[in-house]
């Protein structure tokens, strides 16, 4: 059987946003598809390496402006691939971390459509490169764990801040960024220690990234810094200052309390 | 600035194994590197991108099995970079999850050579999308967390299991094949019932993977199934059975207890 044969279906990481960070084969099975149907987090530049006929169909969600809901996504896939096209379902990052593959993959299945998943580089490993940093650390930081902070405008965030509140772990933390000012304060209460190292990484690889590496008790002043509309990726742990200095020569935008700004050029 | 200028070092993400799954930016710096320290984990045929005249510089660690010291690593990557060369330390799946990478980040600093991270697809990502299956869900699993079962031969695992028997989370363990017994036994000491779905996944992506659709208590058994020598992944939580069907068409090796045991073809 070939690696995409009409009528199938796979759900495929576009990675956090740079074309570089596709996978090879997410490439090659970019270019195959008849028809993709992509998320508002996909890299533009990532739609580039479709072929000139294939059909592109935004069913973006972005956090309080659902574009289509979730069935009529999974009715979508599916009647695209019952028609005998090759459809891809592309996910900004990696469909299995936050990615909701789960409904798609049960409706291919139910409708007898052969479905595979193309992993994808998720935003922790995107920031953490940008940052110069590990996530993990020998000794101090052997535990990484990822939280989505997602929720329904106006209800409050259903995290258990106790397990989370681990100092010997690292914390990534995404779509962070509007609730960041309840993060800090939640993790404190549960005994995080104010000045422990944070790190707030706004679209993670793209062009008009934006790193700020600060602490715990100042998180919400960086978030207040960081005005884009783009998705953000909080970092919290020993690991984030284990090497924080950011790796690529970046001019230091501003400085702000502890915080440190750093914009790409 | 050029991407890649002599004398400098970039840490580079290989992935869990299959040579698709390097990204782009990888591949391309592979390409350009004059010589490559890689790790035991690193794919075979990730090796291929380099160019003919790079020099390829095995300094694999594996469990009880270390061929050269991380201060030795770190000296080869500095001395070869103060030399001129364009040096890539390549590691298996993303460097900043278990890859050590803090002290190659430190060692290059510390000698004002010029440091970089590519991110990689971690095995966590590989393995889900080997499974079909995601690893976080909405409402039921949330949370993701990693941690490694890397311990020194014959020293008991040091790890918060009270905090990781978390049932509303995803625990992916890595390296934790040989200590599948202990790892089930002291989750389910620790509150999580024993009927928890469970996965084991060797050699991720590569041709002879293996996955181990199973539950806790019986992971075990599955590990004992599992008697190649490459590295493993366990997933642990209700995302691993919420679509446990394997993507792929492959043929179906054996059964054994509620295990479901699939090779690759």
């Amino acid at each position: 059987m070939s690696e995409f044969p009409t009528g199938s279906v796979w759900l495929v990481g576009a990675g956090p946003g740079d074309p570089d960070l596709l996978t090879r084969k997410a490439e090659r099975l970019i270019g195959k598809a008849t028809v993709i149907f992509y998320d508002a987090l996909v890299g533009p530049d990532v739609l580039g390496f479709a072929s000139s006929g294939a059909r592109l169909v935004h069913v973006g969600k972005r956090a309080g402006r659902h574009s289509k809901d979730q069935k009529t996504i999974d009715s979508l896939i599916v009647e695209a691939a019952l028609s005998g096209e090759r459809v891809i379902r592309l996910k900004g990052g990696d469909p299995a971390i936050f990615g909701r593959v789960t409904e798609e993959l049960e409706a291919c299945r139910h409708a007898g459509v052969h479905v595979q998943i193309c992993p994808g580089i998720t935003a922790a490993s995107a920031a953490a490169a940008s940052l110069g940093a590990s996530l993990t650390l020998r000794g101090m930081a052997r535990k990484l764990t990822f939280v989505t902070a997602h929720a329904r405008v106006g209800e409050a965030l259903d995290l258990d801040w106790d397990r989370l509140s681990d100092p010997d772990a690292t914390l990534a933390i995404y779509m962070g960024k509007s609730a960041a000012g309840e993060i800090a304060s939640r993790l404190i209460e549960a005994g995080m220690p104010g000045d422990m190292p944070a790190a707030l990484v706004e679209n993670a690889s793209l062009p008009d990234e934006r790193t700020f590496v600060t602490r715990l008790d100042l998180l919400p002043i960086s978030a207040m810094t960081a005005l884009g509309d783009g998705p953000a990726i909080i970092l919290v742990g020993h690991a984030v200052s284990g090497n924080a200095a950011p790796a690529t020569a970046r001019a230091v935008a501003g400085r702000c309390c502890a915080s440190e700004v750093t914009s790409a050029p």
